[in-house]
């Protein structure tokens, strides 16, 4: 498949990820000087700031996802392929696809981070992680066939294990998540099973570090720690999880969790494509980059947001992994490329703080903006505010702000449906079946 | 796990399948005089008369979808179990399930239709149907996917084969698919996809009798021909699929049609337990019921809707196997079962016409009540109307409602997402990739 460029001077930018960055830059490439290539694995960008809400039967994955082709329509300078990047060959300016070989005048490496189990395995393997739409449907998913499980268990120690969630990691989403699936248990779950009791429900949030929210003040974290306890949720800091089976977490302080929903939020890392130079890959898969965001050792290829690890002297651990960071970063990338093109000098990235918010539940937020710090209901708007003004397509923010009021007003998130696709092989048993075969008769049934 | 009854009087009655009848069944039967036991495989009730519009990228799975525990909150003689029902028991009044055995008092077989291949393997093998939520969206994903593999489909029959979409049968379901990818077509695809060129995108409709629509008037037969030939839709009637390998379709004329995604709508059949005695069973898989819905040669065990046939002097070949007839049905045996318990004289059925209508796009319905005949707008809009008041709840009116409102005024089904759920087995790859990997370069790219 031939795909001309518009004239010989267009230069091609090949983006890596349609996340917060790869999708800022590739709308503010002109098309006059740029061909942009757009590289992702999904057909959709993704919200991630509210994947905990889709987890949480709150919002319909299509509500925080959005189609690139319908994005980028009546966009002729750009072309999108959904698929996998196997390696790169700077040598020849070349990327490998899963559709072929694609070269570039320009790369842009946006591809996120993915969940980091730090090498152990049987976490990897048991764990749940919330990193993706596909992620948060699975977690929803397991979240509801528990319960119907939990249902036909007959031994008390299975039952508990199907009823218990463990979230580890106390940052925005851990803490999100936790306040999001407390109100579950108060408000909903009790009216769907009334044959289980849901005294037996343990929500616990594990953090590694004394505290919860360690990117907020330490006011904040008390109060998101008074407001989760008030909701139930089994907050333990300065705890690890050091092992689990899948049934047993095994805590560092001795302790035993049975739980066969174990989420994890509890670290970060890259994922860099094959190719690209050890030198500029850190110890936490990251890339190195230079304050142009140029990736370490290579010219013409660029890392933005999480992925990029920007170490300045003031910031050695460099930016916080966090939307504002991507966007800004694609932002000014987008123009010291127009500069690159036509011999300006390019600008050094200088990160504006735009501060940060976390939300519990109802009328439970924080917000940190400078010195501003607010907290309860006005915090609460705040958030949903911003959350719903930073969502692509009106339509969405319609359908999430009904979603909200509604939810609010019925202390219900109606989502509580296991859908997943069909499989290929066709026969009527492909409708997925939540519940395992048992063959003991049910006593009283 | 225990579930006693309320009282020693209080009769337990297992329902079958959470359709139409099922549904009906259970909200109409008295909790003073049954506990109700309504076996289903998914937790949620689907409304299939609009599965071709999440197919079609108009609608949300969940906009159509309910889920059972919210329908029965609150109602303590209700239990729900989420599994498959393996055998049935009559000498002993058990239901075999994946969650245990289930005695009754009565049962109720209420499971529905699933898709008739008349026992082509190939053609079960490769073909897609629309039997469901999950194969609805099965089917959403694999027209999305076909579009994006086209992008790189060097052999030109390869990329006609992923355009094209052939549909089977001529019923409702045939004529509303079709009607709604031509739409696709005409107004989406090619903003979508500026790189393909759609005049290549044939969509065929394909039925074995010499018209469309055989449920209703020749007259309306030749409508919706007209109206689907406005759209552009290539409708073949006489003509039958003798074989489909996954890429070519031979006709029974000879012709041979290249596509990858054959959509069978072209015959139902039932899907009786095993364990139900041969007699009462059909050549078509249906159970044969007498008047009162009771399975022939079997007492206490009844069947409803699609997979009944009630065969009558006047009706050698049963009723029509739609929404109206299941529904009605499930309201007189609510009733006759209080007869029975009562000991009062039971009630045969006697069907109620309520008309039946198709669509096939925006302004262009059939509407047949009685003696009445509706097309274009004014069917279209009674159509649509119908359809919403028949929706369960009231937020999901209101969100198909905003999408309708939304597609009509912007000519687009803005749900264009390949979304599936991960699988269990944690790493970042498991996000599912829709083009598969290449190793040819792309030339140009």
């Amino acid at each position: 498949m031939t795909i001309p460029r518009a004239n010989s001077r267009q230069k091609r930018v090949v983006i890596v990820g349609a996340g917060f960055a790869g999708l800022t830059l590739a709308k503010k490439l002109s098309g006059k000087k740029f061909q942009v290539v757009l590289l992702d694995k999904n057909n959709y960008h993704q919200f991630q700031p509210l994947l905990y809400q889709v987890a949480s039967c709150g919002l319909e994955p299509s509500s925080i996802s959005f189609p690139l082709r319908k994005i980028f329509q009546r966009k002729k300078h750009i072309i999108i392929r959904v698929t996998d990047v196997l390696s790169v060959s700077p040598e020849t300016n070349t990327v490998h696809t899963g559709v072929g070989a694609i070269t570039y005048d320009y790369l842009v490496m946006a591809q996120g981070a993915v969940t980091n189990y730090f090498n152990n395995e049987r976490l990897q393997l048991h764990a749940y992680s919330m990193k993706s739409v596909s992620e948060a449907l699975l977690l929803r998913n397991t979240l509801l066939q528990n319960y119907e499980q939990a249902l036909s268990a007959v031994v008390m120690e299975e039952r508990l294990a199907l009823l218990n969630v463990v979230i580890v990691g106390g940052g925005p989403t851990g803490v999100e998540l936790a306040g999001a699936i407390a109100e579950m248990k108060r408000k909903i779950l009790p009216k769907d099973y009334p044959e289980l009791n849901f005294r037996n429900m343990h929500i616990y949030l594990l953090e590694a570090a004394p505290r919860l929210l360690n990117g907020m003040s330490a006011a904040s974290g008390n109060t998101v720690l008074e407001y989760l306890t008030g909701l139930g949720v089994e907050v333990q800091a300065n705890v690890s999880v050091t092992d689990y089976d899948g049934e047993r977490v095994s805590l560092s302080n001795g302790n035993i969790i049975h739980s066969r929903c174990l989420i994890w939020a509890a670290g970060v890392k890259g994922k860099p494509i094959p190719g690209i130079p050890k030198e500029a890959v850190t110890a936490n898969d990251r890339l190195l980059v230079n304050s142009f965001n140029q990736v370490n050792g290579l010219t013409d290829v660029y890392a933005l947001g999480d992925i990029a690890l920007m170490q300045l002297d003031n910031l050695p651990r460099g930016h916080p992994q966090v939307a504002p960071v991507a966007i800004q970063q694609a932002t000014l990338l987008a123009k010291n490329l127009e500069h690159v093109v036509t011999g300006k000098t390019i600008i050094p990235f200088n990160y504006q703080d735009q501060g940060s918010m976390a939300t519990v539940g109802r009328n439970l937020a924080l917000v940190e903006i400078g010195k501003i710090k607010l907290k309860g209901f006005i915090a609460w708007l705040v958030w949903m505010l911003v959350h719903l003004m930073s969502i692509i397509g009106i339509k969405n923010r319609l359908f999430i702000l009904i979603n909200w009021v509604w939810q609010y007003i019925t202390y219900d998130q109606s989502l509580r449906l296991i859908i997943k696709p069909a499989h290929k092989i066709k026969n009527d048993d492909n409708e997925t079946n939540p519940v395992p075969v048992r063959t003991k008769p049910l006593t009283g049934l």
